[in-house]
């Protein structure tokens, strides 16, 4: 297993390059505020878990940039990274959570001096990462729960150790905790236009773990559905509202269209704090719109002729009533998903 | 318009280089048989209606190839070029239908010379590829009844002009005839992972028509239905069988599904050559299963890992309970589609 995010002693940032793989194994370090921001901006680091563990690196990494002992200029610094870093991706909550988590730190510590809240910083982004790894460990044996012996199962984009900090990853992690257990299970990746997710990461991850994997393009899974291959769909989530409409990455819907239709359960896996409670349902999260270039150019190579307009919607809201259950950390989801989803926050 | 297929004086049979575009409009000259199959197996040529004509083109520059005045050794050597050229592709049903044809002339014909039957067979190519434009039109002409102003198209592939022999085209060819009747309409062009007929060939055409276009990714489609901006859906076939079961490309199947969820019809454009009568159903229908490197490498670029399984079908069968209506050259035909065939092969 592998790291996606890691900090270093002196609080750099290092992020494998997304970009790159899996042609290139390539790292980028962060030693400031602006870089980790761009690093997530334009996709080094992605996947909502580990969007959320770079913001916090990256608010720990951004203060120590901060030059003044007096402990009140200090915290408006420190608010004003946080604002700048939450601006980075809109629909992915795990980043507003993580940030909301370093802010309350600020907001409740007791400390007395600027080097000493530096620390406590520090010290909440390097558990904010642990954290995160082991939260994924515990929720990809839950998840395995649902995986049967020669399963054949379907994932979309990457919710793997790449879409974490590392480790298990989110949907992924339920694919090889399964494996791990001995099953024999075999997985289609559908590659994910235009980012190429499925067919960068979630190939790479797999091939990496010894995993029986096929690769497809998007548009093939509904045929592999109706030859009755697929047994079951489990994916990760950008954001998760009280009532369990899921965002994650463009096509999940239209996946959840086509299981409803071959009866075949669709699985959300993702961490708590991927659940935004203060929105009632899927209509309330926002959808980010990305730069055309990913849809016209391939690796830099243009496949698309100058001049036609595009559309980049980089996510979509799957509504609770195609979802089969939810699997977090603590524990499985079904409908009634707002129940759920309440009696889990209040356990 | 332009010409997707040509045959000049000398018979040399002259095609748009269709894996360059959008980029470069490069020619490709067949001067014989073998040339004509590896243009279309290797889709310099393809969309069904294209394919035949391209086979019969093929017959004809074929046949010139042959040094004897023995009929019996010509008829001999003409069914070995027939044979060879319906191996190229095994899905459209054009092929088979155009190479038939010839066939047939060959086997009626009363030329009492070889060089006479040469003429004949020349004569027969020119005339498949003048009636292909032809049926475009008139076709074009029939659907675009079912548009109406201010309709937003989603279309997938590309059934235009580059899938015929020219001209207008099969589903686009509806549209273009729509937009010549002044309706203000709209489309939206999946880029059609992996060949990304969409991205290259669609976009290329709507942008040379002057109709408002949008790309997106195949897995995006979903998404915009369910906002409710998608109208209709316009898509060619490669081959429909006798109960109106449609072979298409690879992805046709899930937009019906979606279609279905949002109550979008899903018309289909094919000329009545595309209609397979011997089989009964959907099922009968063989799917090629096409190169790996079409889905790792994109425009020669490594875009999936080494040593992962690839799958590769090229189409899909839409089932005709999917399918609102198929628009012919001979007329549209609504459900139930088995006795609309008959009804229509009997006019």
């Amino acid at each position: 297993m592998f790291n996606t995010v890691e900090i270093l002693d002196d609080g750099t940032v290092r992020f494998i390059d997304q970009r790159k793989l899996p042609t290139e194994e390539v790292f980028v370090d962060c030693c400031d505020c602006d870089s980790v921001y761009n690093a997530i901006k334009d996709m080094v680091v992605r996947g909502a878990p580990a969007i959320g563990v770079a913001a916090a690196a990256g608010v720990a990494v951004g203060v120590n940039c901060i030059d003044t002992e007096d402990m009140d200029l200090f915290k408006i610094e420190v608010n004003k990274i946080c604002d700048h870093l939450v601006s980075s991706r809109p629909t992915a909550v795990n980043l507003f959570w993580a940030i909301e988590r370093m802010r309350n730190l600020v907001a409740k510590s007791s400390a007395d001096s600027v080097s000493k809240l530096k620390g406590e910083i520090s010290h909440e982004a390097a558990k904010v990462l642990k954290e995160d790894r082991e939260i994924n460990k515990s929720m990809a044996y839950i998840g395995a729960e649902l995986i049967d012996d020669g399963d054949v199962i379907l994932t979309h984009c990457n919710a793997g150790a790449l879409a974490t900090s590392g480790g298990y990853g989110t949907a992924l992690g339920v694919i090889k905790a399964a494996h791990e257990q001995g099953k024999n299970i075999e997985v289609y990746a559908d590659e994910t236009r235009p980012f190429l997710q499925g067919a960068r990461l979630t190939a790479w991850e797999l091939l990496k773990e010894g995993i029986k994997a096929n690769l497809i393009t998007d548009n093939m899974a509904g045929y592999f559905m109706n030859k009755g291959v697929i047994k079951k769909i489990i994916v990760g989530a950008d954001r998760i509202a009280a009532n369990g409409d899921t965002a994650n990455k463009i096509g999940t819907y239209s996946l959840s269209v086509l299981a409803k239709e071959h009866n075949i359960p669709l699985y959300i896996v993702a961490p708590l704090s991927t659940i935004d409670r203060n929105i009632p349902d899927g209509s309330h999260i926002p959808i980010e719109e990305r730069p055309e270039e990913e849809v016209t150019h391939i690796k830099g190579i243009r496949v698309a002729p100058e001049g036609i307009t595009i559309k980049n919607p980089a996510f979509d809201v799957t509504p609770h009533k195609n979802i089969a259950a939810i699997v977090t950390d603590k524990g499985i989801i079904r409908a009634p998903f707002d129940k759920g989803i309440k009696e889990l926050f209040n356990k």
